[in-house]
């Protein structure tokens, strides 16, 4: 990356908010929140909503097996675009912007652009991939998944709802179920927006994150087996407590996130004791662990010292561990160049920036396996996500999308591959 | 304390097993337990059997106005009794020896003096105080309570059962609404003899326990408010941790017992976090802390450790904790020359015999505030309680039988008041 051209171009902010505002009555829940689970008559509704948009603007949109909706623009085109996108499914108490800002500002992008009358390198895309949020149909990242081959189209299409709907069924239903095939073809570069849906560039000052990659993430369950006592005669040296043993690994988490330091967090969000009784010694306590750093030696550190905490634990406690992985992904690594492009983007606009990792999942992570990825984050006021009180100002949607536009009209010139 | 003599007399073991059988099928849950919850018609029926028993012998059978029994030998005697006996009722998963135990030692302990045609000092007396266990109406002990004047006659008998009933109905229903008056005209003595439930005897080596006193009590409640958080893109630093903050003072309380040892123990039994789910940072937890020691000083000492970790942590953690006080007993110390007595009795009867305090609530800690008083205790195997597990070898109560015996006649014929 040498010289980073800013484009004289800005984004129309309140066609952004406007659309933004549009789709966020698609499955209004009436507290600020948005409930569009994936493939339901709500989804349906705002994809066509934004597919009516993509139309418009004179896009071409394709629809794939698994119901991702791309619209390219020239419509002609046969290059590899340069593509954007993000998800328009919600959680079942979504917020406006998880997702729906990253389609629209690329929507709005491209709208700029096709205003400008700009001639530009490559063609640009932006998508929407089907079921990002997985809150009803895992896992996660589905459509993203299965557009880069993680996942085949037909194991795919037999997902079982947690309501019990078939996902091929429900893609048929709701006239989703494209003819272009899948994996897809990969686009020249990918580049997406999205709200942090965490604290930190809102509490360090910053309006732009440069975005380097997404958390490893390991998860365990811990079943703890010691033995019931009476909480009053039996001595502490006699006691095998399931309820201690749980608290002092979730002491030893912390630990370990706070020793490894750096992008390494921990967390044990749930504990269950049996009997759960103030007068009585747990037998059993169920807890989980959820370890996540976005540099893989480290992650297999923290892993580490929780298993040597749990052998040692077991041993002085005298309870029994067993320990079941419920998830593991390996941390996924941006493209430099691009990232470096979002920071140098964002500088040249003025806009504060820090490089920050991905606590969360992302359609980026998935489209990184097959070309240059990198994304852009915004603030979420307070770090709040998934709940109706989700938040950014505007002032921060229209500069993340200033930011995409300059770094999609860079990486269409520079043809980037 | 200055001579001891041993009787020459021993119970009949077979006797005392016979009736212990014979009252464990009143109730009995057909997996070794029994099941006989305080006024129900299993208690009136184990009640109408023991009275039966003490009939036979020719006692004297009075019953309070809160239902406690006496039987006392001679049938004509005015003189204050050394007393014994414990409780007939139980918990819903009890075993067989507990309270019932203490009853029928008592019964086998008379006929046995009552058979050997000695001449003794003081009559001898065998209760059983109403609900004891506080498993249907609360508090535990709540016989022996009345017994003593703790709680006015006219308020226990208002008392509501977990299942909607009036104490007094009940009572008046199963037939054991007695004329004597409470609080009543305190014995000479008070001895009990009881299963230790707790796993100390048991664990080393000893036969007899002589009871020292009863552990004081404090149960807190505490309400722990953080904030809840993304457990991948929120930093280790800005979280407000509520599974945390329980974790680490459930690591406190274990610390705190540990350290002011003896005969102090602390348990967390119950956690219980919100929205205890992987991947978020808990928001609220609530926990029960349940502190213990004979030592009234010692246990304050332990609650202001405590008090001092809560107010340190919700600094550190930045987390609000709130404390509700769940229940507050003061420790019982019973009587020294009574215990003395226990000890030398023991011995004299070649049973290995240790001091202890007792973990758990007995009707003795009642008797204690108005008489001369001390517990004999026998092994639980593997210090099971409250469960159809529960068991005290033949042998082990046999002997704990004949300690009862001897300490009784002692009693009797020192007068000792």
């Amino acid at each position: 990356m040498t010289e980073t051209p800013i484009s004289r171009l800005s984004i129309n902010a309140d066609r952004l908010m406007s659309r933004l505002a549009a789709l966020s009555e698609v499955g209004d829940t009436g507290d600020g929140g948005v409930c569009r689970l994936a493939l339901t008559d709500a989804d349906r509704d705002g994809r066509d909503l934004v597919v009516s948009w993509m139309r418009d603007l004179g896009l071409r949109v394709d629809i794939d097996g698994i119901g991702n909706v791309t619209g390219t623009w020239p419509a002609d085109s046969t290059e590899d675009p340069v593509m954007t996108g993000s998800h328009i499914d919600t959680v079942r108490t979504g917020g406006r912007y998880d997702g729906n800002y990253g389609v629209l500002a690329g929507l709005e992008v491209i709208e700029t652009v096709i205003e400008s009358g700009i001639e530009i390198g490559r063609p640009l895309a932006v998508a929407f991939f089907t079921d990002e949020e997985g809150a009803r149909f895992a896992p996660d990242m589905l459509g993203s998944l299965v557009y880069v081959g993680g996942l085949p189209l037909e194991v795919a299409l037999d997902t079982v709802a947690i309501d019990g709907a078939i996902l091929g069924d429900d893609l048929e239903r709701i006239g989703y179920r494209g003819p272009l095939p899948c994996p897809a073809r990969p686009p020249a570069a990918f580049v997406e927006v999205h709200v942090e849906q965490g604290p930190v560039l809102e509490a360090e000052g910053f309006t732009i994150g440069a975005v380097t990659g997404v958390q490893g993430i390991l998860w365990r369950e811990l079943t703890i087996t010691g033995q019931s006592n009476h909480a009053g005669t039996t001595p502490m040296s006699m006691r095998h407590d399931a309820g201690f043993a749980a608290a002092s690994l979730a002491s030893t988490v912390r630990s370990i996130a706070t020793e490894i330091g750096g992008a390494q967090v921990g967390t044990v969000g749930r504990i269950d004791l049996q009997p759960n009784l103030v007068n009585v010694v747990a037998a059993k306590a169920t807890m989980t662990v959820d370890l996540r750093n976005t540099d893989a030696e480290l992650l297999a550190e923290a892993e580490r010292r929780l298993d040597a905490a749990i052998a040692e634990l077991a041993h002085t406690e005298g309870v029994k561990i067993t320990s079941r992985e419920l998830a593991r992904f390996a941390p996924v690594d941006f493209d430099p160049a691009v990232i470096d492009l979002v920071e140098h983007v964002a500088i040249a606009r003025s806009c504060s920036v820090r490089r920050l990792p991905s606590g969360a999942g992302h359609d980026a992570q998935m489209l990184a396996r097959v070309c240059p990825t990198a994304m852009v984050f915004v603030p979420s006021v307070g770090g709040i996500s998934h709940n109706p009180a989700e938040h950014t100002s505007p002032t921060d949607l229209e500069a993340g999308a200033n930011v995409l536009l300059d770094v999609m009209l860079n990486l269409a010139t520079e043809h980037t591959t």
